[in-house]
């Protein structure tokens, strides 16, 4: 039912232009990774050409892990923008629960109905209203606790939910999935789900929301257990993601993609 | 006398947040190191949340390395925060003696007397008023130079200095230590002495900060090393010294933790 | 007739301090690079202290990967400040051609009259005014097509002009020399053009800048074919850069350095 190869050989061959308004800590592994698995990063927020360049993008990806005010107005231009032009793109509200801004600016965006919403249960959870057990970036819950408020932000924005973890859920408030894979070593390297909305971002391009979604959970999970296996710690744990979503190939996920149709 | 394996048990029994407010080259370097060591990093430096989150987070840590005016208001309000819901912050004036904005602006935060400052011989002795011959970012005075400077600034501030270099020294005042360790190859890295910064930033969370901060150079040091040992030049220095972090076990301290106590 | 070993040998010698006004993505792979082929990187783009930095530093970078208009005030008075003292620095118009912003902003530092100008085809095809076909940062010309645009554009600047490609042209308007060296692995990584511009800075200190301009490419091209040979991804390939970089030896170029002179 679900092919995550189809989704990265399409990937592969049209290579898209992304543009990125993401974090700082982020900016270079979200290139990377971008670059790896096959599609062109550009890292493009400036208030002055956000909005002009996501009509050139492929799809956008906002990120609010080290926004201000500033980049507030870039990335809600950049998203009305991408929206008007038919182009998908994806919110990552990091650390939404944690202060009063990131609060009222993941609301904001949310409001703008985002094609895909990626966080953690605990990101998910607060988004939606719940109380949230979050302590900075780090999810304090379960993925499974977010499942309900996954549904219920789909069906709200109309857009996908995922919610990243120990096993990955995505749905479109009607149709469901859950993809293992991965590795605990991923908790210990920075920016980890800020490369997984941008490789999210990658796979939207001219492909069906809700599968590639999917597809680009279930890639970046393989990736990631091949380079955990690959890795002798958190710190050559980074180059061996690159390197694994690098050498990935359709052809792998015919047999064990690790996807639970719900 | 000193057990810095003690402190890192500690450390990684809490995995205590800590919020750094840091330049752009070190911001994924030093999340990372807080990850291997055992801490949660969050960078939030925004002026719309950064003291609020102080308020949150176990400690802070402040790095004048890219910083602007926009950013020094951020960095005032955060230290004031943290000093006035008692978190102990660490202030790394980077650079300082280069510029005279830089200058103006570590005074400032000098003023606010961080729980510990940390810098290279060049920027204590450019701190305390002696002429100092550093150049950019780095030392261009030995540790040993920079001793009596360190010893004025701790009791200025009522807080703990350290000047990292070929040998460390760490002192709040009073009592005082040298910490052997490292390797030359991280004066070929950037952003090693600002992730060292984050390091002690996480020690001194719910730990007495003299000895956490002698702890947090010595595991740092031993780090490096055995980095350095693994490495075939800078570039693989950089993910070997977050795998070395986080393979640190606390019964490594007990023989040989390279500390003289002064 | 060039001897990029001997512009290696006087970098190592002299160390030289290299002020870098570059983007987010790019900030610790220039510095990164710039520590492992022996200069010393300062990040200093504040626009409090830009332009008080470029008198102290031996050269300046300017990158306008993530620049907007308060950035664009600091790159201004820096290029000017270093201009008028005398010293050496370096134009990279990232991804000019793809918003009027960046259009504008990459021929207001043109105007400046950069001692080289350094971008991929696309690049200095857009900045000479003809028709170009890049997209984002990545080129989508080849490098032979903009060789008539380069020479046109260092007799207006009165400066070096390098395009990089699988085959790099480096001209002074009047001398021309191709490079080549490096891997299309260096494609598929972040930042790679970003390092070069800021080795071509490390370079400029204290030597010609056309036969230094082509120095530091041949150095470059060197070091990126060495990682490629060792490394087994994009990932793998940042570290290996960094330490090919920092093993290169000025006898290493006697033989075969890779230049046609024209």
């Amino acid at each position: 039912m679900y092919s995550p190869g189809a989704h990265l050989q399409t990937l592969r061959e049209t290579a898209p232009l992304v543009q990125n308004i993401t974090n700082f800590v982020a900016m270079n592994v979200v290139a990377n990774a971008q670059l790896a698995v096959g599609a062109s990063p550009a890292m493009v927020h400036a208030l002055e050409e956000a909005a002009e360049f996501a009509g050139i993008a492929g799809a956008l990806t906002v990120n609010i892990g080290t926004a201000d005010a500033g980049w507030e107005a870039s990335m809600v231009a950049a998203a009305q923008a991408a929206a008007s032009a038919g182009k998908p793109w994806v919110l990552d509200p990091v650390a939404v629960g944690a202060t009063g801004f990131r609060n009222r600016l993941a609301a904001r965006l949310l409001a703008l109905n985002p094609t895909v919403l990626r966080g953690n249960a605990s990101e998910i959870l607060a988004l939606s209203g719940a109380v949230a057990s979050g302590r900075g970036v780090d999810a304090g819950d379960p993925v499974s606790a977010a499942e309900d408020a996954a549904r219920f932000l789909a069906q709200r924005t109309g857009g996908v939910v995922a919610v990243s973890g120990a096993v990955d859920f995505v749905t479109d408030g009607e149709r469901a999935a859950r993809i293992s894979g991965g590795d605990p070593m991923m908790g210990r390297v920075t920016a980890m789900g800020c490369a997984l909305t941008g490789v999210v971002g990658a796979f939207l391009v001219g492909q069906d929301p809700f599968p590639a979604t999917v597809a680009a959970h279930s890639c970046f999970g393989r990736a990631g257990a091949i380079a955990a296996a690959a890795a002798e710690g958190p710190g050559s744990f980074g180059p061996a993601l690159m390197d694994a979503l690098y050498a990935l190939t359709p052809d792998q996920f015919d047999a064990e993609a690790g996807i639970e149709a719900l």
